[in-house]
Formats: C-alpha cells, sequence, structure tokens
C-alpha cells in the first residue's frame, strides 16, 4: 500500500518464549488427563510484532535470544515465517502453556524463566548493534527476564539514538521508566501497566509519564475503549468503528506493529494511529496471537474513528 | 543386600516423556499466572523402573526412544542417574505438565504425543535386540503411543524369550491381550487395567486374563487394599503393614522393579512380593515419581503382611 524502505524493523525481546497450546474439551481441576491437541509457536511480544509488521508487507527482523530444548523448538518454528536473527545464549528459553476448553475457557501457565546472566545480555546487545544500521525503527517488546538490570532496553535505546534509530518500547514497571529517561520516541503501555508504572491510569497517568519525558510520544491502549495517543504535537483518540470480539492476546502487539511501520515510512500520527487500531482490531479478531488478516485490517482501519482529545 | 548378577534389567518404553513440574499456590482456572518454580524431569514408567531398581542396588537398562527438543531435555536430566541407550528417533518425545498446588492439589496434562513412524518401532527393536545377551530380564512398561501397533510390545516379548530372557509387562488393553498371548513371563496391570482389559477387575477379572495365558503369572495392584499374584504356583495376597498417604505416581513402577529383581535374582514369589510392597510403598511415601529411600523400602517390606489367597 506504501512504498518500501529498504530498513527493516528491528524487533527485540529479552524473554521470549515457546508457547504450547494444549486443546481439551475440559480442564478438569485436581485430575490428570491425555491431551490430544497440542499445538507449538514461537512466542513472545517481539516475535509477535515481527510477524504482524511482515503480515502487513513491511520488512521486520527479530533478534532473538535463544537457548536450550525450548529454544531449539522456537527456532524450528519461526524460521518458517520470520527474518530471525538467532543469538545462541547460556540460559534456557521459557515456556508458556495455554490450555483452551470447548467453550473458550483460557488458562495460561507462563514460566518466568531462569535468571539472565550478563553474559548474555551483553551477546545480544552486540548483535543489536550490529543489526542497527539496517534499521528503520527498533522495537523493544515484552518483559525483562529474572535478574535482568532494569536498564536492559534503556541501554539498547541509548544505542539507537546514537545511529539516528527511533525506538518504540512495549514493557512496563521501572524498564519503562527507565526506556523514558532514556530517550525513546514512543511507549505503548496499557492501561494497567500505566497504572502499575506511574500509580495512575486515564490522562492523570499519561500526564506522568509525559512529564518524565516531554519528547516522548505516549501510546495508551485500553482495550475495547481504544487508544490514547499524547505527544509533543497534541493528544488523539482513537477507537474501533465496531464492537469487536475475540483474542485480545496480542493485540497490543499489533499495534506496535502499526506505529513502526508508522515511524519508518513517516506516516502522519493520525494515519498510523488508524492502521494501528485496524491492526489490534484485526488481531482480536483472529485466534492466533501474531497473525492478521490484512483485509481485515484495512477495513477496520477506514472504520476506526479517530478525534482529538484533551 | 543379595549378589549381584552381572546381567542387567532393561527397561524398555515406547512413549517416554518429559515430566514437567509446576508448583504454584492456586491454580486459577480461566487465569493468565507467572510460575517461578519449574522442575522438568526424564520421566515414563520404564524411566521409573530402572530408576528404581538403580536405587534397590539392581543393575538396569534403560533404552529410550527419543526426538524432538524434548528428547534433548529427556537425554540431559535421566544422563546423570540412568544407564542409558538413547535411540534417535523421527517422533518429538512427548511432555506432560504437572501442576502441583500449595494444599496439595495436583492437576495434570500429559500430552498423548505424535504418531509413531514404523521406522522408529525398528530402530528400537533392533537396538533391544543388541542389548537383550546382556539382560537378565526385560521390562516393558507404559502405554503406546499413537498409530503403535498393538502388537509392538508382543514382538519384543517373543524376541526375549528366544533369548531365554523373561519379560515383564506393565500396560492395558489389547497390547496386555497381545503380551499375553505372546508369552509374557508377568504382567503387572493395576485394578482399573485390568477392568478396562477384561471388563471385570477382582478375582474374575485375574480369572480371564489367567484363562488367556495360563503359564504367566499376573501381578494386580490395587492402592492401598495390596496386590494379588496370580500364577500357576497359586494365588498370594499382600498388603501394607500400615496405612500409607502420600503420591501414588511412581508405586506400580517401584512394584515392577522390585518384579524384576526378584526373577533376576531368583526370588520365591513371597520374598520378591514383599519387596515389592516395600518399594511400592516408599514410593507412595516419596514426593518424587521415580525415587525411592532404601531404609524405608525394608522397612516397609518388613513389616507387609503376605498370606495365600483364593
Amino acid at each position: 500500500m506504501v512504498t518500501m524502505s529498504a530498513r527493516t524493523i528491528l524487533c527485540v525481546g529479552l524473554n521470549p518464549a515457546l508457547d504450547i497450546t494444549y486443546r481439551l474439551a475440559r480442564l478438569v481441576h485436581g485430575e490428570a488427563q491425555r491431551v490430544g491437541d497440542v499445538r507449538e509457536r514461537a512466542g513472545g511480544k517481539a516475535t509477535n510484532v515481527a510477524r504482524v509488521a511482515g503480515q502487513l508487507g513491511a520488512p521486520a527482523r527479530l533478534v532473538a535470544p535463544l537457548g536450550g530444548p525450548a529454544g531449539e523448538a522456537f527456532l524450528a518454528d519461526a524460521h518458517d515465517d520470520v527474518d530471525l536473527r538467532v543469538v545462541r545464549v547460556e540460559r534456557a528459553t521459557r515456556r508458556t502453556v495455554t490450555i483452551v476448553e470447548a467453550d473458550g475457557t483460557t488458562t495460561a501457565l507462563n514460566e518466568a524463566g531462569d535468571v539472565c546472566p550478563p553474559t548474555d545480555l551483553a551477546l545480544l546487545a552486540h548483535a543489536v548493534d550490529e543489526e542497527l544500521p539496517r534499521a528503520g525503527v527498533l522495537v523493544l517488546s515484552g518483559s525483562l527476564p529474572p535478574g535482568c538490570p532494569e536498564q536492559a532496553y534503556a541501554n539498547l535505546i541509548v544505542a539507537a539514538r546514537d545511529r539516528g534509530v527511533a525506538t518504540i518500547v512495549d514493557c512496563e514497571g521501572p524498564a519503562l521508566l527507565a526506556a523514558l529517561d532514556a530517550g525513546a520516541s514512543v511507549v505503548k503501555p496499557n492501561r494497567h501497566e500505566v497504572l502499575s508504572t506511574v500509580g495512575a491510569d486515564g490522562a492523570e497517568g499519561i500526564r506522568r509519564l509525559r512529564d518524565r519525558a516531554p519528547e516522548c510520544v505516549v501510546v495508551a491502549s485500553d482495550g475495547p475503549a481504544g487508544i490514547i495517543v499524547s505527544g509533543p504535537a497534541g493528544t488523539l483518540r482513537g477507537r474501533p468503528g465496531r464492537a469487536l470480539v475475540g483474542n485480545p492476546t496480542g493485540a497490543g502487539d499489533a499495534l506496535v506493529a502499526a506505529i513502526a511501520i508508522g515511524l519508518m515510512r513517516g506516516l502522519a500520527t493520525p494515519e498510523w494511529l488508524r492502521l494501528g487500531l485496524g491492526a489490534s482490531g484485526a488481531a482480536v479478531l483472529d485466534p492466533v496471537a501474531g497473525h492478521v488478516d490484512p483485509a481485515t485490517v484495512e477495513q477496520l482501519a477506514a472504520s476506526a474513528v479517530i478525534e482529538p482529545a484533551g
């Protein structure tokens, strides 16, 4: 739909996961059950961002620290549909186990993962540094592993700024505050993450984040209520044209992919906000996290409502 | 306690698993939860038999068909405490996920595993054939993978008989019937498995199994109610000297290890039945499946009650 840049959206997460999904008629608490329907997928927020960006026609590359048997399984899956740079690390890649019942009830067990040794971070930072010259934008997405310094994303933001590469950060708490201090271009917390990070949500929460980093654009998502974009140029509110029922997992990652495409292509804010509403809406309608139907994205983007706010 | 034979207990299962245990305060149905306490262990019934036999001082060797990332994780764990012959196969090793809550409530999700290709079975049969000359007894334990012919254990029993090696089989349904027809020396179903295989439990169920194979010794376990041994020489009943509260997973495997030691050392039936009551009781008292405390085994064996029956 737009001409493609030779540069890529560089997606980085420090805590990728192998996502395992078990489908069952019913989960019976306290009993042993046989599971015949098992699916495995390379997961994690940065992985989803890279996938959705690719589905929307933008070149994206994922830098993934992988280790241990679950890392091998991640690689075997991602290999097919993601442009991947594997950083082989000592720490074993964690798993998530999601149990989906016939009535749609979903129970998830997300491994926190092992403690991250400093050498793993050094290897990752080196790989990101090598990739930055070809990056149009750097996306840093997802939780930090146990034992990881809160500055881990902030250090990568500084490296990106040194090369003039814009950054989009999706995390919460001290890591989000450190990202603001380091000069992130855009941060995308959801309402819960705004609250957990600065102790307030809504307009007050966004104000606190912007007070800390006036140059940063804050994109605050709030599920069906829509998205607020607040930056030096003002504040916009976007909401879907119709109510969407489905699987919200990965909707925020689809929004981040749209923001990244917007930044890389120099789209105006209302334009990428519209694309973001289309992408996140299409992600809700898709049963698989990290997957959107481009026609649905276009349709939902066209019907989205964008208006000035605050 | 007894002199050791130079021969080994050869343990074979067709469907080994990587056992993953998640410990949580409480499993909340329908929600996403973070899991900090994750343990992984090489699992499956044949693996447990080999481990317990080793803990009771008997040389045991496990032949394990392993494949894929979970197979690598199985190998990394078993490598330390089991004499292992790995048969690298195409089929990926399955997983089990067990969720243990603070109050002891246990919910298990056991992957059935992929369909087993015929070439995997051929590789395994070849490995067993190579190991049989050094085997004192062959243990065949655990479910057959999807797509596996019901004759898979029966074929290995025939190979063992050709070399004069006794066989102990722990499975159910058509695979158990095929094992009886092929001339298994001992079969060890529990009460539920007797019922699911011949449509009756108790004395009538055992009679139906013995009618099919009069030379075979049937060892029918029934949890706290004890164990019935019925063979050409008559019928014995054994029960624990005291009530045991704990984790029954792996108790049947500990019993199989005791029977294997009995057969290999030429112990009289009451003697190995006593050892089996000690081993299975110690397995109940141990939180980890495939682990027993030898002193506890000895103590519980001494207090077990053995009496003629039927």
